[in-house]
């Protein structure tokens, strides 16, 4: 990359947290549907790098990431393993409650991030926004998809993909007004969370059919 | 491309009608489930461009139609809204025979054009027909996957795939018997929508195990 | 390629075997749903051929295996239709038990190819490993999501993605430590069935969530 190296280490800072936050809510989600171990460890990467993997692949972006930093692949695994650990130990209860906070986090990072990555090959706006809401929103449609249940981002009238739609489009006039890239990817996830954050706070619901 | 002009545009003619009839199946199927405005609009879109994006990943063509055409999603966008606000405002009931009409004109349209492109790569002929078939129904697929319901296109025994094949053998043989492009298409999507229609009228079903 | 002859029709015989036990596996599971015969010919295909073509889409290699031989398709297409008129003509009660043993076969077979061909592009050890993992069960786990089931791979509790797993570190060993191609092929594709069938006769399980 050509990318100075603050933005490099911030954009690899970026993608860890939301990566380790995804993680978290596929592990939770697996859980909850008492998965075995093997299924704990997909779930959690494929929410994890699901989302990312596909943006990818159809933007033909390749080494894909967990190949390039196999690395971040025996995180995960020591992670499911620890958490497998840890919640037999401690009879925790996972929750739907607990898996929105790391999913909210997730969410404005992965946005802000994956349409940094697509304006960054010249993509028309809406192509680079909706390649971060995919970049989001994929890797917990996936685990919910593999769940054998209806993705909650499409049913659960809660702004969500919306959020991240709304993150997107702030990196895209930031990128405009020319403001420098680690500042709006900051301003980009920010954005996304704090919706989402105060989306989950006020209980505010998207509009419903009125059938 | 080195098309001549004509057939460009009545490709661009073809994917743009099949791709808005998807939408529509997509969108009611959306409806039918009382999915958010995000999960509609989702949906659509993986109904309109799931089985073009599908087909174009397997043969590695990028860019994408619409990464290459953001236009389209706009146009998708504003279809979603307005028929959201268009379905709330007459209380219409959607329903499974609705769907039926646009699934059967997108599904010769995108059944011949899927073909023909992969032919244009000097594709084997069942590959090719096979693409057509992908292109044809695995918006579909998806659509009810995402859906949380077995895909129709697989267990519902009236001919749905089978008239894509069957438009996409067509296609092949026109190809070979030299019949120019334009017109190829044109018979081989109407072979396959007639074929749909003619085994919806008639109510014809494919036989069953007999267990 | 520049293998030797030997390796070459070894690898095309290991593929071969495990793309019709999968096969069988999907239309057994096919045939369980009483889908209609597209949705057996579909979920034959996706079970044999998914999980390479996922491997190839992820590590962009083309032509897809049965893009460029579409005899195997052939194979397929045929394959089901007689297993159809077979299956009506006896009467026989497609069951859980039968689908074992071609799995297990297949799981052993697709997990030693997967990781070869893998590490032939020089991709570190773990990510070899996965490939393998995802070649020998996102067959069976795309089937059960087309089939509107939670992937049997990931909540049975019997080790199955494990078994693909050890197979594939074998292989890196064997690699490592300097055997040659066709004998490691053969070493891990009989520790992952090994170890399949070992676990089908015990009943042994994996450890569950103790909450």
């Amino acid at each position: 990359m050509s990318n100075p190296p603050l933005l490099s280490w911030l954009l690899i800072g970026v993608e860890a947290g939301a990566t380790l936050a995804f993680a978290l809510s596929g592990l939770l989600e697996a859980a909850r549907k008492k998965l075995d171990p093997v299924g704990v460890c997909l779930v959690a990467g494929l929410a994890a790098f699901g989302g990312g993997t596909l943006r990818d692949v159809l933007l033909d972006r390749r080494p894909l990431v967990w190949v390039a930093n196999p690395e971040w692949l025996w995180a995960l695994l020591a992670l499911c393993i620890a958490a497998m650990a840890f919640l037999r130990a401690r009879h925790f209860a996972p929750t739907e409650k607990a898996m929105q906070w790391p999913d909210a986090l997730g969410l404005g990072l992965f946005s802000a991030s994956g349409t940094q990555l697509a304006l960054a090959q010249d993509l028309p706006a809406l192509v680079a926004v909706l390649m971060g809401v995919i970049t989001a929103t994929f890797g917990g449609v996936l685990r919910d998809i593999v769940c054998n249940e209806i993705p909650t981002a499409l049913r659960d009238h809660r702004p969500y993909a919306v959020c991240a739609f709304a993150g997107g489009w702030v990196m895209v006039l930031a990128q405009l007004g020319g403001v420098p890239d680690a500042l709006s990817l900051v301003l980009a996830a920010a954005c996304a969370t704090g919706l989402r954050v105060l989306a989950l706070v006020t209980g505010f619901t998207l509009p419903r059919w009125s059938s």
